[in-house]
């Protein structure tokens, strides 16, 4: 079992030379990606990751060229040939190659990239981790799932020479949007407040399963409404979630307790359904 | 003579593969970049370019592996392998190949590519080009000059589309940044006005050479403020420029004239003396 890679529709290694220096992924970002989870050897969510890799790729005007069929075809000989069953598979799509200019390029290709490589469950699931909050610096369009990811790499690095999991971002005016790689959400008074899902949030998969099919089945209401930091800080619960954070609790906020500094009963219980979801879809 | 690359430090065909999927510009547009001209087979502001690169590496914490004289080296060889007297010069630097995650790697090395292409002023230097004017989407560090370029795409698409030369971007409030490629200027009165250097525009080395040197050289005043779109909307004259750009006058802005809808004399006296200073560096 090794990582491997996937260009040009072969399995490739991953150190392999495999991008032109004029991608327009590698000169301007120009492009979008998704990471999909494998548990047990089967894919967690597919359909959802690539509704939404196909709404990147609309908002950005690269053409769509391959299928859902295309796309999990390559998934499943990702999974085959590494034969890991706990896993995370990397897709992306280029605009393509093109000699350097900012226009879009004419008859240009879009360009996927892929790898797999194995992953398990944060050992921090069960006792929490701590939040940084710093400010949101990125473009306004983070509902785009897209490769210009700098702002979200500052930060996050950031959170981690603070000894914390995740930096949660917030807006000039003080408003909380989410972390940089997941979606924050807090609890207050039994209710579960979240960002609405406007340009400046992506939208989430992991949100979605939560907010669509988790907190109804526990009758957990839900506001998808902007809150700021100052609200968030005295949140009983806060969480993490996401495709690679799964459900993260968040018993810290800038070295402040979050409720009781313990992992809540909200988070807990959506921690614990959210778990439910993936063994049902992929089996134990 | 072909247009040419230089990765790993040596020659290569631009169509080569020379970037493996896990480099981080390929990932995360996790570099910085720099275009610098060749006039008359010579390089013009060529330290102000390096120092304004290494500005960047440092704001990004990417480790500084190569020296002006290194990268001056690595200039003249694409020059002299390619042939080209009137070219481009293209450097990124990103911050190296790792396997995916958003924190900085530990023990990575910084890759270079650079390539070399053919130029030429724009035909519409002389009789000035139209801008169109919209939504400045960028991150909050656009004083960085990286990778992330998908904001500056959509919008320099956008003023094609338009049949402009340049896109014209302002933020929220109606305050004017700059071009998505370009530092834009209105002449008021004869004052010249541009946005002060903050987070939100690019240190423009070519901004820099009319600051510092055409402007006082002619009396002419300048002022660094901030100012709005119906400001610029009734300036006398504008235009961008750039090391790409050089000086280009904008005759009209959302398809209304500028002034007189002709290229001003301030504008002009600012590209006659921005030409005799490449002349003077270059040579004729």
């Amino acid at each position: 079992m090794k990582p491997l890679g996937l260009a040009d529709g072969r399995i490739v290694d991953l150190s392999e030379n495999v991008v032109p220096m004029e991608d327009r992924g590698h000169q301007f970002g120009d492009g979008v990606y998704e990471v999909t989870r494998v548990y047990n050897g089967k894919l967690f969510a597919f359909h959802s990751h690539m509704e939404r890799l196909f709404r990147s790729l609309r908002e950005l005007r690269i053409p769509v060229v391959y299928t859902e069929e295309d796309l999990l075809t390559a998934h499943q000989l990702l999974i085959d040939e590494s034969g890991y069953s706990e896993a995370a598979i990397y897709l992306q799509i280029t605009r393509g190659v093109a000699p350097r200019g900012h226009n879009f390029p004419q008859h240009t290709v879009p360009r996927l990239t892929m790898s797999i490589r194995p992953t398990s469950s944060h050992p921090l699931l069960k006792t929490g981790a701590k939040g940084l909050i710093t400010e949101d610096e990125r473009w306004l369009r983070c509902d785009i799932k897209s490769l210009n990811l700098l702002a979200n790499i500052m930060a996050k690095q950031k959170a981690a020479e603070n000894d914390c999991f995740e930096a949660i971002l917030f807006r000039e005016n003080g408003i909380v949007t989410e972390g940089t790689s997941s979606t924050f959400m807090v609890v207050k008074g039994g209710v579960v407040w979240v960002h609405p899902l406007t340009k400046l949030v992506l939208p989430s998969i992991t949100r979605k399963i939560i907010i669509e099919q988790i907190l109804p089945e526990f009758d957990i209401p839900v506001l998808e409404k902007t809150f700021d930091v100052a609200f968030a800080k005295t949140a009983d619960e806060a969480f993490v979630c996401g495709t690679n954070s799964e459900i993260m609790p968040l018993i810290a906020l800038n070295n402040q307790p979050v409720g009781d500094g313990v992992v809540g009963p909200i988070t807990k219980t959506v921690q614990d359904a959210y778990r439910a979801i993936i063994d049902k879809e992929c089996g134990k």
